[in-house]
């Protein structure tokens, strides 16, 4: 029984995580928030339930919770996704990535990923028999060197994947990228699958710049997103796919089988929830104040960084404190200080130290100014 | 971009659902209960939403959930699941047998499927490159030959999947059979996967024969289980998977990047309910006064049936009626009569006809009377 993920451990999440509890480390390592969810928000689940909605879902999700998404990315971005075959709940934005590559990817199959990366698009690959190929990206602000993309294209290549806002580095791609990177594919068939699960945490007034924005890119383009992270509510684990209908038909064929279908009453719950825009459109500048409040703490400390422009994440270069490795000063960071975060090495091609380490400012106030009396200690 | 599963059209159940929906048939096609969930339970779910449980579960699932869960096989079966490494909770059981698969099953790998057999089975093998090799049961009883499957065995059988009780026949395995079974693969490495998602609907005082009681079948086994059709919430989409540690370890794998993790407040209440064994071990004699109403109803009609053993579903053989089709009298019963069930030729091989339909008896008393009178004129 060979594996087919033979390289696959526990994800720095889950060890660093353990680590900080054993520690009773103060945790802005894994990406969720300390605070609560709105209260309404679990009376609308309370309420589904109550009213009846026990059982099994539509395959493709809620009707009317297609409907409303499929609004708000019309009023967003100007592209209308059809409810009926142009969108698909599910469990959470991890599984629509996970079937997208499932549904596309074949044996020998390339598919271009960009690293520093988030964790989950390297084994979706690799179980269904396809060949990560790796863009590594620099320190500090990791943007994108399309020409180096384009070099990675091959006649083997079947998908790209980005992320924007981007987990870890905060970094969101601009309108030229988006450009560039229609351009670049125009005369290919490489399909795209975009994870925009931060859609919703974009800081100075900056637009995020969705895929659905651009109509060459859409319909080569699955888009991924969360409910979970815009609503402060990850363990609920609901996000959605959008695709045009070619590319969905096949998505829906895997999600079928591998799913069947995602909770009904949490469904429920966001297709009334998602009738005020009010309970997104706000998300921004909540998140724009802890990450001030964060970086204004870090001001006068050891640490250089980039501020984030979205994403509850903060980068932060530790070099004029130690050349320890990332690993090395995290796991300092949680035994001797009581504070933990993620090193960006994990993220990076073959553990790459770049002295940076990821913390997640998805956190109520006293927990942010207790973790920038720390830093600002080292 | 060649589909990956070019034979998958829309599901049997979506579309016998939606004729039944627009000629406003009776529904006893798909299988899910048409009366409520214990208020008690939602409460529960409720109850973990306002205490704050919601966000990230652990990946393999809230120790709890597994803990009760362990315990309740072992009380049931006398097997010992590890709570920490051998058993993990998942989106229904369709994520657990979809997961197992995409685990284990290399390309050229084949799977024996015994026929007829629910629908997702194939679509999982098919994915992920392997080979489904199928063993036709026959009617009236689909009792299953042993020789005939062990001629089905060749090199590259990596996997055997079991479904008892059985989904659509209503057959459970017997000691025997399951002795047979562990007498044949004894000397292989052949995986089993034992969908046993009817565990808790068994009739007339039968034991369920789960895997988890026969140790030389452990070693070998992923046993997956449903909580959605245990507790009415189809909905809710819960489920977990048994098997031993190095098993365990591979699902593990894959289930942290196809979904990261499961509901949370969901897992949380399940913790709570399943402490109590009434809360499932009623279920035998609730679901057998179902069947006992529904067949008494058509002792006298032209309908042939061998009474269920197990699941929700009867089996209902008309060839004193018609010689039509499967589809095409399931279809003229929603047309004419305005009742819905599904043509077992769904679930057969190259969708051979047995003039068999499938009835899903978990419905209010008064759905299965009034079924039971449009059968009966016939
Ligand atoms: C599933 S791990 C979760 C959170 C996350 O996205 C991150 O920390 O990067
Ligand atoms: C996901 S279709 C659902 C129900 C079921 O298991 C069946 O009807 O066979």
């Amino acid at each position: 029984n060979s594996s087919k993920l033979p390289n696959v451990k526990t994800t720095i999440f889950t060890t660093v995580g353990n680590l900080a509890r054993k520690h009773k480390a103060l945790d802005l390592s894994q990406g969720f928030p300390n605070f609560e969810a709105d209260p309404n928000l679990i009376s609308l689940v309370n309420n589904a339930m109550m009213e009846g909605h026990n059982q099994y879902a539509p395959m493709q999700g809620y009707f009317g919770l297609r409907e409303v998404i499929s609004e708000k990315i019309q009023t967003l971005h100007g592209h209308q996704y059809h409810p009926e075959n142009e969108l698909t709940i599910t469990v959470g934005a991890t599984q629509a990535i996970y079937t997208a590559i499932s549904a596309f990817v074949h044996v020998g199959d390339e598919v271009i990923v960009l690293k520093p990366a988030y964790d989950c698009y390297e084994p979706a690959i690799l179980v269904n028999g396809g060949k990560p190929v790796f863009l590594q990206l620099d320190a500090p602000d990791y943007s994108i060197d399309w020409e180096a993309f384009k070099a990675k294209i091959t006649k083997k290549t079947k998908m790209l994947i980005i992320n924007t806002p981007h987990n870890p580095s905060g970094k969101i791609l601009s309108q030229n990228d988006m450009l560039c990177l229609q351009e670049i594919l125009k005369d290919t068939n490489i399909l795209v699958l975009s994870d925009e699960v931060y859609e919703h945490i974009v800081f100075d007034g900056q637009q995020h710049q969705s895929v659905s924005r651009f109509p060459d890119l859409v319909q080569r383009s699955f888009v991924c997103a969360s409910f979970g992270k815009t609503f402060h509510v990850t363990g609920w684990k609901m996000g959605y796919c959008a695709a045009p209908k070619a590319l969905m038909e096949e998505f829906r064929k895997v999600h079928q089988f591998a799913v069947f279908c995602v909770d009904h009453p949490v469904q429920r719950a966001f297709a009334e929830y998602l009738k005020t825009p009010e309970h997104y459109l706000g998300l921004n500048d909540f998140y724009q104040r802890k990450r001030d409040l964060f970086l204004k703490g870090l001001a006068d400390s050891k640490f250089k960084f980039i501020p984030s422009q979205g994403t509850y994440f903060q980068l932060l270069d530790y070099t004029q404190i130690t050349q320890e490795s990332d690993e090395d000063f995290a796991k300092k960071l949680i035994l001797e200080h009581k504070l933990a975060s993620i090193p960006i090495s994990s993220f990076n091609v073959n553990d790459r130290d770049d002295k940076v380490l990821r913390f997640c400012f998805a956190k109520k106030e006293e927990t942010l100014e207790r973790a920038v009396e720390i830093l600002s200690s080292l």
